[in-house]
């Protein structure tokens, strides 16, 4: 492509409302521009880098087997009416009416349009298994649509849905599209995870997320040393903690009357903060609960709402606390409770000998504190804490803390859709039956953001080669001064050209200080400067854009530089 | 393509609702299934096609200069008001509100989102001409959607919008488009023609439909046998009628006491239709007027509305008739009206003597009448009527008509958005400049419909080669019983993929009848049978799918067939 017909607008202004490096730079580079709230056009120059990501997920999704389609955008209300979700998706589902008045949403997923489909085309198990996926345009209302495509409203999205005879089956596809996944983030030149995860509203069985690694990710992802466990810290587990050590102290009153929170407790009784135990009161349909987490851990809400008579639970307000415990938030605390209440101790807090908890009583917390002799043992034990940076793996090693952003989901759905939506297939006997689903989806418009946040630099964008708008970029100067340079710069640009490797012109006749700062800006991997000086010795300059410096090479020790790096 | 990993699903049933052949084959093939009224999920087979045509619009708008993008379709209310279209758009605009309760719209065309992306990209005349184009999908309301994907709601288009400094620029663009197109529709193999149109509510200036010819086609379009003119009915104009003979009969009345059209008239008096002439009775802001056109022609509304002063007229109610002329309807003419009237003729009837029209009495005709003479010469003299087959045409050859399918249009919009939407650039003095724009639409998922209503025949459809899914399909016999038979099979599958043609290997095991009746209604353009009895004669049984019988041919004449079809 030669610059000069294409239309490139980079700009040095940065967004007040671009908060994280991706949204900075591909407003800078323009490979995006606003319409909208959360709605963005995608420049030519963006579109190049969006088309890479769609042709490397389809060419894999096709080598795994699953059959491309196109579902509409505009669906219908009444099948979402079927599967309940009309009203349960919330406000993210954008609801309308046509000009009869009927209702329809402009699609955020296509569960329902898929188990349409599915029932109307499929009727034996003959047609079994099968996978279907689209590269289709999907929006969400997001409350808060920010960080520019990262969580935009209107989004590019790859979704596949298989259906499968048996669970065993699907768990087969799910493996395959789990390998699929991995050879596209691998493709692309991306550091990733895939970890387990909490299903969340979606529902099903397994489920597990790819994960774009980045120090700026909204996700916390624990991984161990020891093998290749990963899960959200939503889900991740720690190893189980030791027995509980023999009580070594009497249980003694301490005066904290300032100190309401564990460090402070702890700093003032120069103790360490995991010999206490702080209290998260909690209301259920059955009552009041309190939940016991070590001074240096946090309570984890989605596992905590997983054990038994929590589902749904929520914070206990300070009349409520008040009621029970009798005391104000601070120097709350398991022992002495005014009114009986349930006691969920995390596995911790249950291993702990000698603890320190509030007295229920201003001013004051409780030290020496033991299971069994100070207070009943818990109601139930459980793991209700996220993990931490170091926390012992249930394999063996080490938990570690990594960021990332998730660009990727594959859940087993089980049977819920199909069975909602009354799909079924003649099974080998004739029988009619429910078939499993699985669904596999890739935000490919994110992955865009998401490997800019894991390859940038001050300069800008350091794109991975296969997801480059061009490998190459061929930077003439001076080409109106002289025409031997701008024609051996077109003679190598129909040579590269020719060699299959994608490569842009910079003909635009710019200064070099501002012509170099735009290829790095947007994210060029490799660039070759034609110039006066090179053409007297025979070279090219020549400098990768992960490189400190350039270097001068002769033709053929540019090509190889340039064939070696694909 | 191994057709037993395929979703392929033909049907024999016509729902009732198909009303054409395109749509009874896209179902009955399985390329669409209908999720709502006007909206259409594309199968695996479907988008097969759909991405044929797809990458042919894009290989030679690439080819063109034009610079692809990609727009949202969910588009924000404030840019509609700027041009005014947020109202004036009627109700095929799909208007929705978000959570927030800001209103927006289904993207039905973009030229709001692109005259806005140019107001802030293009600064300098330096960046023009520019054309920008994407391939989007996009929603109409359509009041009453049918034809399948014909006349959906959503569907695919390729929008393009070009910017120019002057209107020579465009000019130049607009030539560039439409040679574009004519290779586009030249190459996906379909009998077209680029027809004049009326450039209706979009406005501006110079005008041309793309029309696939078919005789289901909803749009008449006149051509001439005598150069390459072709208009859409609304616009097409005849040569000017020869010079008025001077006339030779008295005005004498005739009683016509049941015959109120010409037709009737004519019969009763034994004169051929052209002798009469029919008067419309319309309403202008400026009063009543009475338009003339012979009583073999029809009024043309698009052409009566640009005489001058009938801009947004309507048909006069019986009371302004009876007001104006004393009569009811069926008995109405120029002569001798009650009050006085606009008389606006025909080109035609202007030059004709001894005509016949109605007395505005009940029961009675005027024949021998004559301008002048009789009733004052028209107010006006104008071409208000339909060409029809057999007219002596401009360019001194005849007027034919056809049928035709509009599935692309380019418009010189001029300065209309860029107007309106304050968009300037700075020319070459310095000077801010309202550029003028272009705009230039293919309906993709349009131009697979027409492709079929083109091309089909009872068993289905016959593809243009560059639009078939494949283009050879090769067909086992057997496969089960005889491993040599899908042994060999095979390797003509791996031979022909090897060899760049797109083959579909039809191993799914059905018996040759309906495996036949498959692969005619899906319309692969070649079909080869491979089975026992070819194996021992070392002959592949070949057949055009266009062709009336089949053949045998040995290996290499069968490789010099499918090569000598592309």
């Amino acid at each position: 492509m030669r610059l000069s017909q294409f239309h490139l607008r980079t700009t040095k202004e940065t967004p007040a409302d671009a908060e994280i490096a991706s949204h900075r730079l591909m407003l800078r580079a323009g490979l995006v521009r606003k319409l909208a709230a959360g709605i963005y056009t995608w420049s030519p120059l963006g579109l190049r880098v969006l088309r890479k990501v769609e042709a490397i997920v389809r060419e894999e999704m096709d080598a795994a087997g699953a059959i491309e389609l196109l579902m509409p955008s505009v669906q219908p209300r009444e099948l979402w009416e079927e599967t309940g979700r009309w009203d349960k998706f919330g406000g993210q589902l954008l609801k309308l009416q046509d000009r009869k008045e009927s209702w329809y949403c402009v699609g955020p997923t296509h569960e329902e349009v898929i188990t349409d489909l599915a029932r109307h085309e499929l009727a034996s198990y003959k047609q079994l298994p099968v996978t279907f996926y689209q590269i289709q345009t999907k929006f969400r209302d997001e409350i808060r649509p920010r960080f520019g495509v990262m969580r935009a409203r209107e989004f590019l999205m790859k979704d596949a849905y298989s259906f499968h005879l048996d669970d065993a089956g699907l768990d087969l596809e799910y493996r395959n599209m789990h390998a699929a996944y991995t050879r596209i983030f691998t493709r692309l030149g991306l550091k990733f995870r895939a970890v387990q995860a909490d299903s969340g509203a979606i529902g099903g069985d397994a489920s597990q997320e790819f994960h774009v690694l980045a120090d700026s990710g909204e996700d916390a992802i624990a991984f161990s040393t020891g093998s290749d466990y990963a899960a959200n810290v939503e889900t991740a587990r720690a190893a189980a903690p030791a027995p509980r050590p023999t009580p070594a102290e009497d249980m003694r009153s301490v005066a904290t009357p300032v100190q309401k929170t564990c460090e402070d407790v702890a700093a003032l009784l120069g103790v360490p903060l995991a010999r206490t135990a702080k209290s998260i009161a909690a209301m259920t349909d059955e009552g009041f609960v309190l939940a016991l987490v070590r001074g240096d851990h946090e309570v984890n809400e989605i596992k905590l709402a997983k054990v038994e008579g929590m589902a749904g639970y929520r914070m206990a307000t300070e009349a409520e606390i008040a009621a029970h415990l009798g005391c104000e938030p601070g120097f709350l605390g398991p022992v002495g409770m005014r009114a009986p209440a349930r006691v969920i101790a995390d596995r911790e807090v249950a291993a702990m000998a000698d603890f320190i908890v509030g007295a229920n009583r201003p001013g004051e917390h409780l030290a020496g504190v033991n299971w069994g002799r100070d207070l009943p043992e818990p109601d139930a034990v459980a793991d209700i804490r996220n993990v931490v940076d170091g926390d012992p793996a249930e394999d063996g090693g080490q938990l570690r803390i990594v960021r990332g952003i998730e660009v990727g989901h594959v859940f087993q759905l089980g049977r819920k859709y199909a069975d909602a939506m009354r799909c079924t297939v003649l099974d080998e006997n004739g029988r009619e039956a429910v078939p499993a689903m699985g669904c596999y989806g890739i935000g490919v418009s994110r992955v865009v953001a998401a490997a800019i946040e894991q390859n940038h630099d001050e300069a800008g964008i350091v794109w991975p080669e296969p997801m480059a708008p061009w490998r190459v970029a061929v930077c003439v100067i001076n080409p109106k001064q002289n025409p031997a340079v701008i024609e051996a710069a077109e003679a190598l640009y129909r040579e590269l050209q020719a060699a299959g490797i994608e490569t842009a012109l910079d003909d635009r006749g710019l200064r070099p200080g501002p012509m170099f700062a735009d290829m790095e800006l947007i994210g060029i991997p490799h660039r070759v400067v034609v110039s006066e000086r090179g053409l007297s010795t025979g070279t090219f300059e020549y400098r990768a854009r992960s490189a400190a410096a350039a270097e001068n090479l002769d033709r053929s020790a540019l090509f190889a530089r340039l064939a070696a790096g694909r």
